[in-house]
């Protein structure tokens, strides 16, 4: 068995259908698209990418299948779900997700149509895999699809420790000797065994203080802005969203620079925009904190001329209301599985401090700040 | 000047004071105390020393003081400080602190006399350093003596760190650099600098998983509390407080041997006493968990002759109210210095999720369980 | 002082200089050039970058002064050499050295040039620092220009260390605090203090092992090869040297997909050529091991013809003949300095094995090999 | 199955034998015996024991045996050799079994007789396992036995990495996921497949680092000579050769303390000797270089009485002529076996190297030093 070396998991052996699924151009594309995205715009270290990404998250679909003792045709599902899970990404990962979405009126996974249409569907036909069931298993239907997408999948366990290595902030570094050890079914749910209450803690932990200092770091939120401003009007032009959606990163970094200068330019240098808001839930109005895209363009808009700068200086930043999906991780507690968020005192304070970390943005080039903050302030009512 | 290798700091420097202070007897002593006495039971790779970790506290003073400004005089006596301050532990460190205080009626850190009677005193005199200054230090008096003990001290920073590394437990990898770098004055109380509330809440977060899963483990517990017990018969022997406090570790496992070779040789092979009761908050009456050791012991006599087994062989652990000092960190919000309970919804979330990790227990030979554990439920009034 | 998050070196401060320098476009663009160029396409964790190594070097030239006790001014220029070293690089880094050098008849460091043509001169002078003084550094040349480039400088130092940490092979992870202390000034020349023969010795030894098993890895070979070749063609179409050599990785990329996409689309997907002929010196006549690239062409356009097989279809890869730049590093042995030739047994050694490692390749794609092979022993004469 | 946390392989899992093994007095008596010695005086941090070696080589041994396709009955009396390879050493492990074979005539590894007549007998037997088999596997007879104990055995393959990561020094880092990888069995002999001269070179050359670095560290010899001849006194009084060699450290440096304080103390101090003569192999004669212990104590006694000093003041410290066991290390190159002193040009030169590094040390008190210098290098004719 072929293994390749890995600065996590140090050596991961690939199965045969691996072996054949990683020359596929669908996988190596994910070698020219990073993990995180506009994060290395803030940690330099950070450039790994999603290949490598979906090699760690193959090793541990394997380990958890091996301690769960699933094996057989089952077990290769899995492990092709587990290696394909990011094949239909854009550009840019979850950056251009939103983009791609409101274009196509489907989400990013479009994983379904991608495993019948290309080589992908070959490759596992002939091994005798079924396109649809790793699909569904990519989906996190049924019950071994929990562990590719769920609360307590192997994606998170594999990300979270790549990217506390590659960024060096080590909050990331959960322990998934642990966790894959405490994986059980139960009525056909993933839990976490008895005793595994603090494990489950402790992945819902990592996950939070990696995404205060890493994920939403607010100079990664800046340029993710931009860049999606960007790849608006990139396919506002004469780029197809079918196209947009196959570039890789680099694809991406060229067509920008030719087509959107002003923006491709500044990321491409790191010349980014500043804050000229930054304003936590206390200081925004209900209803702002609602906005869709498309609102926060209106507004974007509005604010611009009202400072009297282009439109397209301007961008706001309405993040997502916060949620803790690991909250909902199952665990057994005194032989009855329940949620976490009902075993553990941690969870409704984590909900409470993500909530306080929200911050709403609006951004602009530096010599607009004054002009824009105040007109933003304004338009957005923002205390 | 001179460098030491080690394991979690890589070179640490010495100054010409720390060069002499390491020379000496009463800082030589701490290459034989470990640092986590009995939780080595439960991961075998922890066995490092105080003395690693006096090394290691003093590198970090080093650091916070170059990032705080401090130097000269000062800097001299908080480096001392650091580098001495837990040589007036007894054998196993916190473990028979208790013991210790309970004969003597002091705390165990009678450091001020030892920095007066020791070979210490001349060192530091001899490089014009005030040893009252320094036990003032090591007790966390004065502004800079919250370096050395308090809150944000680099005791904590160090031992989290170099726990996690040898234990292998990833909980505990904070990242002392951002730690230190956001250490500011702010009328004479050492704070957090502003944006670092996350910073204070991965340092809680950090204690808090490593005290689950690491420090308050039952079976660290079990063999603490067998320790305990034997040191304190022992103490009832021909042994002198005075003679226990200045053993080392292997003094105290060979005098354990020839002198109470019941439990020293238990100890000695990891031959352990059971859990015959483990009960939680709910399941224990107010009164009982306020108990201190001498109603621990009455207790477990009663225990004993209540289950009709010797009466050295019942242990009745209850360990204090928990209590998160770290909780108290000061952090500036707004320009305003706050104490961490009052800026981070965790806190008290944490405060109530040790609470309920909470737990008392009553340990036995595995021979004597069923009785033990009956007639502990009924002399405590466990539910 | 401001400070970036590394993921080897942990926290890095930036003086005002560097922090100026960094936001140049000629910094930020190596943001988008790997270090380690087709070796990631062995090693998929490879993925860093050029820019975060300049931080790395930049970081352990600070110390070696700090070391040294070299400030001020001379200082100064030393870390905005060591910063800069790497600007110079066209697209995927040394990989495309030689191509750049035979089209302008220069070397990739036209390192003067560029910082007296670009923004870098303005950030450098506005500091008070010379680009001339500082480009000669980076040449290497003065008592501290070997600091950055010499047998003992800081780009060695962080490269090994980096690469072992991004690909997971261990055999770079020199002691870099123990070469740092070492360092000393004897009548001008950069020497490792007495003692450390066996400092030396690991320096040259991790080398040799990274050579064989990351930097000379046969599978970046070949895709070097490719890369190479697709190169020539890019720049005997419409594109100029002058454009090529201030590309970023993903710029070649793109160029090569749309101008060169026989081996462009191979080199994206990982679909690589193969070895028809692997030789070592024993079986490659004398004059073929020291063939230049035109000759190499040639052979390949003659191995082709006797093949029949399309001439661009044919690699011919000659490395240049074994050196061991590390092994004249210079040390201190009973207080006369030596070349580490002179002093150490393990330099000869060392030579012999890297001449032993040596191998001539012949590329070609699958379907091809074995009239490739044929073809290529006979017009090379390979034994 | 059960797992122990390590802080090298993380979890290793133990199968029951290997659980049931692990709860003998005579394994738990190895978490009371230091991997290192006296190198803890150098390396801080390098406390580890020899039972967390111990389940470091035997997961190693679980693994080989799973690449090697090995299983059964074969590979439990192989993993159980793992695990108890280390249980017949005596306190501070190598460094008192000269002392024990010059008492016993037989060297420390009495293996046999204690697994016949210790608990190890019946729980090796309660699992159907062969005592003698597990005995001639420690000895590394047979096929099995070179994996236990060989060139390519994975004891070293535990302590390089481990040792590296106790004591910080990073010279030992091999890639032992590759040497695992890489072991074949061909005419019943263990060696490295086609392809891995560098592989087995990487080997020897952490070997070599480590022990120039770590293992022969001068200042960890001067405390050896001490310790060796403490003990020596110890068994001159009335402590039995069987006792002593059942002592674990702690044992061990109490009794020092109180029947050989003079040296006791200072070890327990790290209050050492020093070097009155370091002397390389051009500097000391032939017939020198080859003398006994009992050799080595004449003249020791012969300088003292010369230099008119106390005999036990004096210490002569004369090392083995340098050998290179990892050097017959067997490889596969063209098909054929062979060792890898023929295949790699490296070893030669590393056997030069050692010799290169050997020296002759003569150790006393400060105060002693100028007088012994003069007496030992005439009394020994060192140049």
């Amino acid at each position: 068995m072929n293994a390749i070396k890995d600065s996590v998991h140090d050596w991961i052996p690939l199965g045969p259908v691996a072996a054949d699924l990683v020359d596929t151009p669908a996988l190596q594309r994910l070698r020219h698209i990073k993990q995180l995205s506009t994060v290395r715009l803030v940690y330099p270290s950070a450039s790994h990418t999603r290949f490598e990404h979906s090699l760690g998250v193959y090793h541990l679909a394997r380990e958890a299948l091996r301690f769960l003792g699933v094996d057989g045709d089952r077990a290769d599902h899995v492990r092709a779900a587990a290696l394909l899970h990011d094949v239909g990404h854009g550009p840019y990962g979850h950056q251009t997700e939103d983009v791609i979405r409101r274009r196509t009126g489907r989400d990013h996974d479009e994983i379904g149509q991608l495993l019948h249409e290309t080589e992908l569907a070959g490759v596992l036909e002939s091994h005798g895999l079924d396109p649809d069931r790793v699909a569904d298993l990519v989906a996190g239907e049924g019950e071994l699809g929990q562990l590719v997408s769920g609360e307590l999948d192997v994606d998170r366990m594999d990300y979270l420790v790549r990217d506390a290595h590659h960024t060096g902030v080590p909050y990331g570094t959960i322990d998934h000797g642990r966790l894959l050890r405490a994986l059980r079914y139960r009525d056909g749910r993933l839990v976490l065994a008895e005793g595994n209450v603090p494990t489950a803690e402790s992945l819902l932990l990592a996950r939070a203080l990696m995404d205060g200092t890493v994920y939403r770091h607010h100079v990664s939120r800046i340029a993710g802005s931009m860049l999606e401003r960007a790849c608006e009007r990139l396919l506002d032009g004469d780029v197809s969203v079918e196209r947009f959606r196959r570039m890789a990163d680099h694809d991406l970094l060229v067509a920008l620079d030719e087509s959107v200068p002003a923006l491709g330019e500044r990321l491409e240098r790191r010349d980014l925009y500043k804050r000229a808001v930054w304003a936590d839930l206390g200081r925004v109005p209900e209803a702002v904190t609602r906005m869709d895209r498309d609102d926060e363009r209106a507004a974007a808009r509005e604010i611009a001329d009202a400072a009297g700068v282009a439109r397209q200086s301007v961008l706001v930043d309405i993040p997502p209301r916060p949620a803790l999906k690991e909250s909902r991780t199952r665990v057994v507690v005194d032989d009855v599985v329940q949620r976490l968020e009902g075993a553990s005192e941690l969870v409704a304070a984590l909900r409470r401090a993500r909530r306080a970390q929200w911050c709403l943005g609006v951004y602009c080039p530096e010599s607009a700040l004054e002009a824009v903050e105040t007109a933003a302030e304004d338009v957005l009512g923002v205390a």
